[in-house]
């Protein structure tokens, strides 16, 4: 059954899942990179980042790698993640992923400005559309070929798809820093836990609590 | 060396320590005993609530016995863990913990109306009494014989304390729900992280995840 998934989400211990102040120059704002240090260290994150080292292989890799083992067929993202600005597209911004972005499927940027798709190498297409998070859900589905689809950010993004109902799995990792300002994980979502069941693991490597929210019956 | 030390505070994922909403029916608020199922599963839980059965002895338990093995020689809590309404006292309220409380040591309750010592049975003595958090640790250090001293709650007053850098040891325990609003424990303190070292452990049993900070150099 294709489930719909938020995969290695980080926040801090006060729910900030971004910081304030985004821009091109700090894509997390004041947070700057340390929500996801513990994702650097990972194959992943070693990959997004062109870093050749060897990777930690624990329980951050194995989970942020669960993720990313070709069970996604589609991708829903906020406008704010694939681009830090509000309003008309200004730029020929092509998003922070280089050309071969790591999505390798269709990729639906949720925006009130819809444009043309923008297609990049390795499979990635950029998909620029209107709707609820039911109708874009709809099309990702469509696209996903019986796959799962993540829900990959931002905050907002990704809660207004838990308060609809809509996520299956949720994997949140808590960094042990106090934000003290930001974009909200939590926001207007009290009681959410009550439709999941929660597993926790620590990760003593990187000091990341993670825990995974499955939702009841999916 | 005498510590000054929070021992099993309990907050929600979005960092809330307690709900909207608190009375002398509902000292959580709209929190209810979410915050607390896991600390009532333990010894001293059971003992708070007057329960006989046995309790279970894991981790949790082993973490709230340790605040309680009679390291700590004096209490400062705030006003409001001690009664939940603000103003002059209008009340007899001996406190929520019955005639023998489980302090068993001299308790400071901060407040802007002091009044006389309340003693009470078992050791515990309430002093009600107005300064800035260094004067009244001032005063819990020498009550305190060289023992510990545990800042008791609730989060503000916590907040407080580590605020002006006057805690060594935290003992936050992660509660893995939602709770949308209440009394932050983090509100103004960000970057606290930054003068501690962090051991985190999960307890499968409750479900909670236990962080303690401890002060560099503590």
């Amino acid at each position: 059954m294709s489930l719909v998934r938020v995969t290695q989400f980080s926040v801090s211990l006060d729910g900030y899942a971004t910081g304030e102040g985004q821009s091109l120059e700090a894509p997390f704002g004041h947070a700057g990179h340390r929500l996801m240090e513990w994702f650097s260290a990972t194959r992943l994150g070693h990959q997004v980042h062109g870093d050749d080292a060897p990777a930690r292989r624990g329980v951050d890799d194995a989970l942020v790698s669960s993720g990313w083992d070709g069970s996604v067929g589609a991708e829903i993202m906020g406008r704010r993640k694939f681009w830090p600005y509000p309003g008309e597209w200004t730029d020929d911004w092509r998003g922070w992923w280089g050309e071969d972005p790591p999505f390798h499927t269709p990729v639906f940027v949720l925006t009130h400005h819809p444009r043309e798709p923008m297609e990049m190498e390795g499979g990635t297409t950029f998909h620029f559309v209107d709707g609820t998070p039911e109708q874009v859900l709809a099309q990702a589905r469509d696209a996903a070929g019986g796959l799962d689809v993540r829900i990959g950010g931002g905050p907002t993004t990704v809660r207004q798809f838990l308060a609809a109902g809509l996520v299956d799995l949720l994997h949140v990792a808590v960094v042990p820093i106090v934000l003290g300002r930001g974009v909200s994980l939590w926001e207007g979502l009290e009681g959410v836990e009550a439709d999941f069941d929660i597993e926790t693991v620590h990760s003593p490597t990187s000091g990341v609590t993670h825990l995974l929210f499955q939702r009841k019956g999916a």
